[in-house]
């Protein structure tokens, strides 16, 4: 088995959550196992440094950028291990001070803020489904003069093509069939 | 200047946010610098283990039950460096599967999900303003056999007395008087 089928056997699908026709991927219960949990930053910490640092122009990654609420569980421990800021994006009103503003659909007001201009950022989430939230985290770097190098996720739901509307790199650790 | 000091150094007050008359204790600059991050992460992991698992009767922590969203930024990376479970606390509705139920008000209905019977807990959130949520937080440990060894905050919020409401230990690693 490799540590990406042992990932993989540890997301639980639930149908019809949050609500009917919807296929829910848990990730939750990777973080009740230690060693999943470890082998889940290890794998995606190898790919940040094996295929994305040491093929950028700068050979760093400044920021990671996490999502609320998901993103919060892996984007602050992979930006301790890169020695980089972790910055969140969360909905408009729930950040104070100066932010800047991207927005998705009409429920999704996202904010980031204070991001250095002309940083290597990397946009983290648990899940990618139809990729809006993720392209809106993407354009809130750009908007503050950063570079983008990589999306990265530890599952994509392929049959979406949330990657379709991304135009920087994607990863995800586990691909996941949503009509499984 | 002590760690203590420094943590306090990257907090930032925010009168009237979110509303007239609130004051909001920003926690997100720490993240934005690794050395503040890790220099946070070791004195709460240094407490843990200096102070609450050599005292506790079993010598160990199980599981850190970490409240969304803010407790999830510390609480998996606590959990990853002493090997315990993560388990989140979300808003009713928001996890899917057998999950345990506790009330806070009526805006928070908290929920947590399989946790064992009979482990060690410890109970994770950015700050401790009035203690509500982080007292359901530890009805669920205890609804489903848990211990509960602590409470564990970056800050508190000393004027708001949020401790009263807690029946276990509490540890904050900064302290804030409300009417500053």
């Amino acid at each position: 088995m490799s540590d990406i089928e042992f990932i993989k056997s540890f997301l639980t699908i639930h149908q019809n959550f949050p609500k009917k026709g919807v296929a829910f991927c848990d990730i939750f219960p990777i973080f009740r196992n230690p060693l999943a949990f470890e082998a889940l930053i290890t794998h995606l910490v190898h790919h940040l440094v094996s295929n994305v640092i040491s093929n950028s122009p700068e050979k760093k990654i400044d920021v990671i950028v996490g999502l609320d609420s998901r993103g919060f569980l892996i984007g602050p421990v992979i930006a301790l291990r890169l020695g980089a800021a972790f910055v969140p994006v969360r909905k408009r009103g729930k950040l104070p001070g100066l932010c800047e503003r991207a927005g998705f659909e009409k429920e999704y007001g996202t904010v980031c803020k204070r991001h250095r201009a002309g940083t290597n950022g990397v946009v983290v989430d648990d899940l990618i489904a139809t990729g809006g939230s993720a392209a809106a985290a993407g354009d809130l770097v750009r908007k503050q003069g950063g570079k983008l190098l990589l999306y990265l996720f530890i599952a994509e739901v392929i049959t979406l093509n949330g990657k379709d509307k991304l135009d920087a790199p994607t990863y995800s650790m586990v691909q996941i069939d949503g009509s499984e």
